[in-house]
């Protein structure tokens, strides 16, 4: 029976990322049908089964899901070039917090932009992955650090989705940083996230998350507990930053709370690997900021392999800890600096990096899913993770809209 | 009085990467007049003593010199990717090198190439520098290893010129690798390099410099000195890969050959470095190249510093050891992985790339200098080594004609 679609993509390969035995769930000489956004139709290059209302002839090159940065703070104030200049100059971390460095910079400016200028700014931060093949984007508050701040960081990520062609997903972040007002009393502080921003972040719709910074210098376990406790409660998925410069067992019990990620994992122990693997929590690596901070400390990939944990890769792009605007730089970085395959990179920016999300119709190209799609004009999909710089999307299908 | 010109740029910030005791040169609220190509006036924003057919409002933005990627290898066949796979995957070398993968592989993908074709991926990767500022872009030969072919691979460098905006400039690396068909007799390759290829190239005006590979896979310091006498008796300008895996001495004998660069240098003893300083070699290092192979072993940084010896940042871009096709992105692991600071990068890729190729008028804003220019719309020019892919110039002049 002959079915109808609103777009047919012929002679194409196809990295479908689904588990179908072969590497990138490859399906070769292929066509992919669109209907009404999703994914209505795989098969033979010269299938004859549909009908749609156009057609693409991909002539041969790769069609890709569209890629997933899952984890990002793009929305910010201001830049934080003259603080590195100052740290290469060897410059004291007192000197530089004297000149006013550091995180409470990086509020102080997003505190003081208008909506305007924190979109302008976001908007070419995003605009850089968009034009690398990226169609979603995770963007988490945690610059503001008061209720109206951290909600005009959300609601200004949410405003890139109208000038851009991209998902955006939002984060609530508000345990990121403990603020100078609540210096002498964090759990006040805490208190203020759990019973008045999460519940009304929830009502308003703002995020489909909740994150927090378990670090000597940012939140203690029992402090993230409430915090996942409250967005339990509230009905909020959990994600977590944690074991990026010390082992405090984060990761493990952010797993206790059905966490969707765990992030960094730098210092996570292999023998805490096994309780990600039950409770279905993705672990998501962040070689940008290892990178820039000139972490050494490896995380635990073979004991995440082992037991089977997905692995996702993400920008973190932020202005302190990893300026970076480049996604394909991630899977090269995955590949160089973690020892990952390039088809495990590809799986970390699209299929995990949707589960990272919690997005269960993205990140494959499978029926039903949403027929977000980049094409390339590669040979083989590992060019994506080879080098830097070096390839792009030639056409690229939003939920069935072309961009 | 008051002077002609064709183009007068005002209200600008100008990062001119001139010797004039501010960071960066930096002259602030300025002017600069083009004529004929050349820098003709260089004023404060309010100027009166020029009068020009054309005028520019830079609005406060920053005017650098184009910058300049003074160590490529992009012209060449095929890819690795499939090779970087196999690494990746855990294969041995003798499984990869069964497969055709090494050098050889590129050679053989490059002699099998026609020429439009070999443009055409040369031209992928060139836009991607000049998308990024890039106004000059040095490239080698090496990947022919046979007459026909090295010619073939300096007359296609020289054809992207005619459709990039951007200055292209050509060194012969006949003494990149022993070809197969010499593998029993290289010295019988030095000769024919020596005595046949570097005199033609000079004739036919295919290429300014001659490069060597000084190493233990390449060539021994000996017939890489033979390659220097020849190119010092046919007038071309000497540079050479040397200390890049082990300390063969090669930078003391080209120094002694006052070779322009010598590049790499990760090998290099302190001990060496006063005579690159007394020779006036410029050091040359390839962060792209460390990054891409996993190296640990610095280059001697503070010596070079110490020494005052001008230090160049380049890609090293090729399809082996550093598949990068972003000058930006070597300004940053200059910072992250070297330790340089955001002004020495940013002299790395112009006051000193221009010396690194014997361009005696380019790379600074400058009287007298070519008018190579980049518009930048950043607060401090910090910005361009400060992350990846963050930044790009709106604006861009080359030798007086826009862009
Ligand atoms: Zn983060
Ligand atoms: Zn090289």
């Amino acid at each position: 029976m002959t079915k109808a679609a609103d777009l047919l993509i012929r002679n194409v390969h196809i990295a479908s990322m689904q588990d179908n035995g072969q590497p990138y769930g490859l399906i070769e000489n292929a066509c992919v049908a669109i209907k009404d956004g999703l994914i209505s139709h795989i098969g033979s290059s010269q299938d004859e089964n549909v009908r749609a209302s156009a057609e693409f002839n991909g002539a041969g090159q790769w069609l890709l899901p569209g890629l997933i940065d899952c984890h990002t703070h793009l929305v910010f104030g201001g830049n934080r070039a003259l603080e590195f200049e100052m740290r290469q100059q060897g410059k004291s971390y007192a000197d530089i917090a004297r000149q006013g460095g550091g995180i409470q910079s990086t509020v102080n400016a997003t505190r003081a932009a208008s909506s305007e200028s924190l979109l302008q700014g976001a908007l070419k931060r995003a605009a850089r992955l968009v034009d690398e093949g990226v169609t979603t984007i995770e963007v988490k508050s945690g610059y503001g650090l008061d209720t109206d701040t951290e909600i005009k960081m959300l609601e200004t990520a949410k405003e890139i989705e109208k000038h851009l062609g991209v998902n955006i997903i939002t984060t609530y972040l508000g345990a990121h940083a403990v603020p100078i007002e609540y210096q002498d009393n964090p759990d006040e502080y805490v208190q203020l996230v759990c019973n008045e921003l999460i519940p009304r972040i929830k009502q308003q719709g703002l995020a489909s998350a909740v994150d927090v910074f378990c670090e000597s210098i940012g939140f203690s376990p029992a402090q993230c507990e409430k915090v996942f406790i409250a967005a339990q409660k509230n009905g909020l998925h959990i994600k977590a930053h944690v074991e990026q410069l010390s082992d405090l067992k984060g990761a493990k019990l952010a797993a206790h709370y059905h966490a969707l990620s765990v992030d960094h994992i730098e210092y996570l122990s292999s023998s805490d690997v096994p309780v990600l693997a039950k409770a279905g929590t993705v672990a998501m690596l962040l070689p940008g900021a290892f990178y820039s901070l000139r972490e050494t400390q490896l995380p635990p990939i073979d004991a995440l392999r082992q037991h089977k944990v997905p692995i996702a890769l993400a920008t973190d792009l932020n202005p302190g800890s990893s300026p970076i605007a480049s996604l394909l730089t991630m899977l090269n970085m995955g590949c160089i600096l973690f020892g990952l395959t390039p088809e495990e990179a590809l799986f970390g920016v699209t299929k995990n990096a949707a589960r990272a999300l919690g997005l269960v119709n993205k990140g494959q190209i499978a029926l039903g899913f949403t027929a977000d799609l980049g094409l390339w004009d590669i040979e083989h999909p590992s060019q994506l993770s080879y080098g830097m710089n070096l390839v792009r999307p030639t056409r690229k299908w939003l939920a069935g809209q072309e961009r």
